[in-house]
């Protein structure tokens, strides 16, 4: 199983040990011209009564030779996602989920750590091995 | 020569015979914990006395399979040089350079002139033969 298929499902089981229910797999996001596809939407009722929390959740690996290549191509990514889901879905919140290694190894440059935050892209962090969500970032 | 190199010199060509003055090929944005490196810088005095344009260009050749991915990963390494450009050297506007029948067939996408709008990208187009400059869109 490739890296990317292997986080794949690692995230989908973090979320439901984490009580979520994984709606879509992947969302499809419809556009006259175009159709993305957003690895994985999931929803939770935090408390009974409350509000339901709807995600999509896209999934890097950032396995490659160079970080800030595939980092440029996931910011990218995740601005025109959530472009279109704010437009279109306006209550589902975009999350990059990335492992807890790849965060804690080049999430924390100040380079990209500007980015990250000018940008307000929100993270997932994960344990792959323990299929655990880490924290949510945003 | 690769297309990427072709369209290097032809845009370096193209804003020569423009009038521009190509200061640095590449122009190097140093930070702390990383360098990027932007295809091209210009500048131009646009008329005796007045202030001097100066550019910052990253060309884009587009040649690939999936003109969205390398859309995806242009827009993305886009954002992250105008942020550090806008923080240090904020006089330096940065253009997109892509050939005009890239323009006119992938740019005139809604979903990517809805992006383009929303990150406001400014664009420079070229034509790459005759090595001429058609049009600056900001």
């Amino acid at each position: 199983m490739s890296k990317q298929d292997a986080y794949h499902s690692q995230v989908r089981k973090a979320l439901e040990n984490d009580g979520w229910t994984v709606t879509h797999d992947p969302f499809t996001i419809r556009l006259e011209d175009v159709k993305f596809y957003v690895d994985l939407a999931a929803e939770k009722t935090i408390k009974t009564g409350e509000e339901t929390r709807k995600v999509a959740i896209e999934i890097k690996v950032f396995g490659g030779l160079s970080f800030l290549n595939e980092f440029e191509k996931a910011l990218g990514q995740y601005l025109i996602y959530k472009q279109f889901l704010d437009d279109l879905f306006p209550e589902r919140i975009l999350f990059l989920a990335i492992a807890d290694d790849v965060f804690e190894e080049s999430f924390s440059l100040p380079s990209i750590k500007a980015v990250v935050s000018r940008q307000a892209m929100k993270l997932l962090i994960f344990n792959p091995e323990r299929e655990e969500i880490i924290k949510w970032i945003e």
